[in-house]
């Protein structure tokens, strides 16, 4: 069985100009980055979005994988198959990671995203130029500081860190500026990955150049004594950080292995954050195609309900139909079968028994007014039973269930998937609904998620955390949705808990306040915002070939 | 009188395929960066280089502008319009200190390269990706003492910083990693903008990616008790370093404001670095066209010299004509007018006076075999009596004077410049040789230099440094060149002495050994490697108008 990376290698790229021009965009709006990636300038595109938004989600991921990015290519390439003009948008991958474990890539086997090797590296330098924008206002920041602190930020109080796209722990927390009345006053600080900026947030969520700059004038920087916020505008910055993100706000284009158009823009955590590709890159989408296949990160319960309550909720979206993959492995997995244990041959009691993860995550859904589709994603030691199980449990619970082999086949592996949902997205969802509304007290949103979507028997907000909640209320943040911040290998706080565990209690450690973003970040367990190296770093093993080619990338 | 940027504004650009097709590059070689930026993938060039090199340097720089790069382009617009096939390489500039002081641009007038704003911005992500390498060979060195220190690493000896491309001054000194157990050992350490790193210096100096990579690899990241030095490449780092340049190391090529083809690559320090654009540009640029015009980093004194002897003697590379930049204000400065008293008329006295510190200029190129063309920058307020002046003083120092126009008119005020010195181009420079050969003892470079272009009447160098030089002269580096590290405002180490000051005392402080770059760091003074912004920054005053146009980078 060849690997992903030898089957990017067969592959034949056309230029990016062909796929610009397959997509329909005009040549005037096409700004080409090497031969095989481009921006596009939305301004140059027609005004009119009547394309179908196609959400893909998954159940809870596990080691097997579950093939969500896959799934969304193959899908995508499947519509075009059966004459559908669709288009792919996807979140872009991040730099420092690569060098940690070996990774990389979007998507897997015949369904992948191409040039990978660039897409892993700089791409077209969005995430450096969030980076500096992050770190530029970091430098504003301790330079008003610096120059009499006019402001009267609390140096205590300084929540803005600064950001570098690198797995780098010795910068998680740091003392600085020391050496002296030249360089500044010392306070503690430190360095998150730049996937995890507030930046990387906005920039998904604006809606244009103008709302992203507006969005940046809004970030909370730090607080005074008196713990009145202090504001990324106070500090004059909002400005020239647009200026720096120009370029980077502008969805870029690649193609899939079967040459067909792509959208890879914007990759904000799926845990601080919302998780989703940017809104510009989805909106442009819709306004160009008839199909528009998108993920979001993490399973259901943590990436559709992020994208109904806060990607579609913030930018007036809303999805005409959901794709939910599953995996026999990962519902095996659910059903107590060690990953060790996933090649031992057939396990029909193990997928039936995982399946409750599938039925809790099909209820959920149906609970954002859509049923969804299943889509399974066949992997070559799955057995016709342990399918035939999934397609039986998944009908008994109101959805309907397809197999699919984009993995092995491309987009001809899809193509019943992309009629029945092309079918479905073309109905739309009329009952779509949020889960909560936007007037909803802070502390009952969170309390809704957990209960509604987690199935928790109890929600643990301490006091200090219900006033902070409540401070924000007064100051004009209600409003906000709640972006969970837990775990995303169970329905629950503790990643063990597979399956559907229920009457649990989520205990929230901590909230924090994305006030450019726009949303309440509430946290459920330890949140890790930059990660460090492994022992032996992937990094040892890349290297360019004598032809010029990257080897252990992927 | 227009601005910079009002000329700038009302330039109009041709695609940069235009521009690569009238430079000779294939289509295959050319990998565009929107319309008006590509990388030149030098592979697919003619091997054989045929180009005359001419070098342009300047006298001291003084408040009131030289205008070396802007001398540049008016050189090179001005050998095409003579029917020469010129081509331009330039340094390309940093992004962090367009956000302190107002700035940016190259070139000025109607002598520019364009686009102005995305070469100060991003440009083609070079920066970004020498930033990344840099900062990835920091987190693995973190990482390798985390898991373990097999190495042996003395923590107060590790030497290698982490770099970003921002002026700010908090982070010149820190301290961690702080945290506790899983974030590492504490230790002190610092940031350096991107521009000082190790690894622009190598990027500018490499023959290509296998002699990047080998380079990378000799970078010494600290050292162990017993003072023996530990390397990149004993944290396996070069090889990822490499894979992360693969493209930054390919040349940029840009248009002037009259349309002709310009490489902008590589922009190092040009106190703790060299100061000039890659070889990698001036060499490739050499294959392609029949003239060369390059420059190097701040007055004669430092430019010229490690021109000559730092990328010429590294690179093979040697001048063919050298072009002096002087102009009556400087010159004024020099013969000590204040800045304010620069518009209050004509003062042909203090031209004469000044101009001793043009005659020592060409006495100290005449030393490295060459006699410079000298180009008088024309300024509006120059009186012909101003200029007649210099004319005469140069010639009685034997070297030719032109007076050019290029600012005002464009490569047509810098056609006599260009007649002469094509001529004196294809005459060559047979006498040209090295201030030293590369065998003298480092401390002997360092005197050599102090006292042959400074003119120092005496040489400090204290025990320790000695004994440093001494050891790693034991070590193998002692066939090194010397990249002194000195104010750039005057020959002496004091930047208030203009003219031609001598029988000063030059006081090396301290030597660092670049061993990656090939070079060893002389230091004389105070040299800051992390900018800090103004009270007031120009980020403040930078913003996108109405019509997505960047005001107030320039």
């Amino acid at each position: 069985m060849p690997t992903d990376i030898e089957i990017a290698r067969q592959a034949t790229l056309i230029p990016i100009t062909e796929v610009a021009k397959n997509a329909g965009v005009p040549d005037d709006a096409l700004i080409p980055y090497g031969k095989y990636k481009a921006k596009v300038d939305t301004a140059a595109l027609p005004t009119t979005a009547n394309g179908k938004l196609i959400l893909v989600t998954a159940i809870n991921p596990t080691p097997a994988g579950e093939g969500k990015t896959t799934t969304s290519v193959g899908l995508s390439d499947a519509l075009h198959r059966i004459g559908k003009k669709a288009l792919l948008c996807l979140r872009e991958p991040s730099l420092g990671p690569c060098f940690g474990v070996k990774g990389g890539g979007a998507g897997g086997g015949k369904s992948q995203v191409m040039p990978m090797d660039e897409i892993n590296l700089h791409f077209t330098g969005d995430f450096h130029a969030i980076t500096s924008a992050h770190n530029l206002l970091s430098a504003m920041i301790d330079n008003h500081i610096y120059w009499g602190n006019s402001l009267d930020l609390d140096l205590r109080r300084v929540t803005w860190r600064r950001v570098i796209d690198m797995n780098d722990r010795a910068l998680r927390q740091i003392v600085g500026p020391l050496g002296g009345v030249s360089n500044g006053f010392p306070r503690e600080t430190g360095f998150d990955i730049t996937v995890a900026s507030e930046i990387m947030a906005i920039l998904c969520l604006a809606a244009d150049l103008e709302d992203l700059e507006k969005r940046l004038g809004d970030i909370i920087i730090g607080y005074r004594r008196d713990k009145t916020p202090v504001f990324c505008r106070d500090v004059k910055a909002e400005r020239a950080m647009a200026v720096l993100l120009k370029d980077a706000i502008l969805p870029n284009l690649v193609q899939t292995l079967e040459n067909r158009p792509a959208f890879l823009h914007g990759g904000p955590f799926a845990n601080i954050a919302h998780g989703c590709n940017s809104v510009i890159a989805t909106k442009t989408a819709l306004r160009m195609a008839d199909y528009v296949v998108t993920e979001a990160g993490f399973g259901a319960d943590l990436g559709a309900e992020k994208f109904m309550d806060i990607k579609c909720r913030l930018a007036g979206l809303k999805p005409d139909a959901v794709v939910l993959v599953a995996t026999v492995r990962a519902l095996k997995m659910n059903g107590g079968v060690s990953k060790a244990d996933l090649t031992k041959g057939e396990n029909v009691e193990a997928v039936r028994k995982g399946a409750v993860n599938l039925k809790r995550h099909i209820e959920n859904l149906k609970k954002f007014g859509i049923t969804p589709t299943i889509a399974i994603n066949h992997f070559y030691l799955d057995t016709d039973a342990e399918l035939a199980v999934i397609k039986e449990m998944a009908e008994s619970f109101g959805a309907e269930a397809v197999i699919c082999k984009h993995w092995a086949e491309g987009g001809a592996g899809a193509e019943e998937l992309a009629r029945i949902v092309a079918a479905k997205a073309d109905a739309g969802a009329p009952d779509f609904n949020q889960l909560y509304p936007s007037e909803m007290k802070l502390a009952d949103k969170i309390e809704t998620i957990c209960t509604e979507i987690y199935r928790a028997g109890s929600v643990t907000i301490p006091a200090g955390v219900r006033s902070q909640l409540k401070q924000w209320e007064d100051m004009g943040y209600g409003h906000l949705p709640i972006c969970m911040a837990k775990t995303q290998y169970s329905f629950s706080t503790d990643p063990t808990a597979l399956g559907a565990p229920e009457n649990h209690d989520v205990a929230i450690r901590e909230v924090r306040l994305s006030a450019g973003a726009g949303f309440v970040v509430a946290i459920a367990g330890e949140i890790m915002t930059m990660p460090g190296l492994p022992k032996v770093p992937s990094a040892e093993a890349i290297y360019l070939d004598e032809n010029g080619q990257i080897e252990g990338l992927f």
